[in-house]
């Protein structure tokens, strides 16, 4: 089962500007800041109260983000869906036949990650999070 | 000050297949359901727990949801935030010289909303809704 919305993420073409822009319009403060696997991308987490905003800044050109950027001009990215058993979740979409694109949980310093495909979930991407 | 994300919202080619899709997948329930102004869309508020997701589906060629369906197949289209004063948030955001689709709240059955202008938000559009 699905507890509550983790996250929602939003791709930005300058992260100073965007952390800025979040603070100011809506009261959003950082709280943790991350790397990507291969400093493709940079992430911060802005929180106001129960809610959280991810921004995703692409630092290379050939990143699933910097698509996004391209195609796109940024913007809402996915929605994140916090679970308490990723497991358990994924083989529950994979027995409805929903396109998953993680099979398998990816284990994150803190967390285990799984997208769900965005043609199982009329165009939207969905990410499944399990907080360690 | 904003006090959680009341909705988020996604727009649909075809909402009754879309309910079922987040019942099913993820147990989100049907909880109600409007026709825009003019019959230009209908929308369906989905609920599971303290989540809400609201679907779209344009019903005629010419509206902004249509407009969205056709440029980028359906999927995330704004994310709503709820105000307990939303004149008030409207003027701060205005006396930051940021870009409002609607400068006065407009007045839905159950509620006052306004749209705050992507490109104020790093691409995002973003509603604010204070719930009457």
């Amino acid at each position: 089962m699905i507890k509550k919305i983790d996250h929602i993420a939003v791709v930005v073409k300058d992260i100073e500007k965007a952390v800025k822009t979040y603070q100011e319009m809506f009261g959003f403060k950082e709280v943790e800041r991350m790397a990507g696997p291969s400093n493709e991308f940079t992430s911060v987490m802005m929180a106001n109260g129960d809610m959280r905003i991810e921004l995703f800044q692409p630092l290379t050109k050939d990143s699933a983000f910097a698509r996004f950027l391209e195609e796109k001009g940024g913007g809402l990215h996915h929605i994140s869906f916090m679970t308490d058993d990723i497991v358990k979740e994924l083989a529950n979409l994979k027995a409805q036949g929903r396109k998953l694109q993680n099979e398998e949980p990816r284990q994150l310093p803190n967390a285990k990650i799984a997208f769900v495909h965005p043609s199982a979930a009329e165009n939207v991407l969905i990410e499944l999070v399990q907080r360690d």
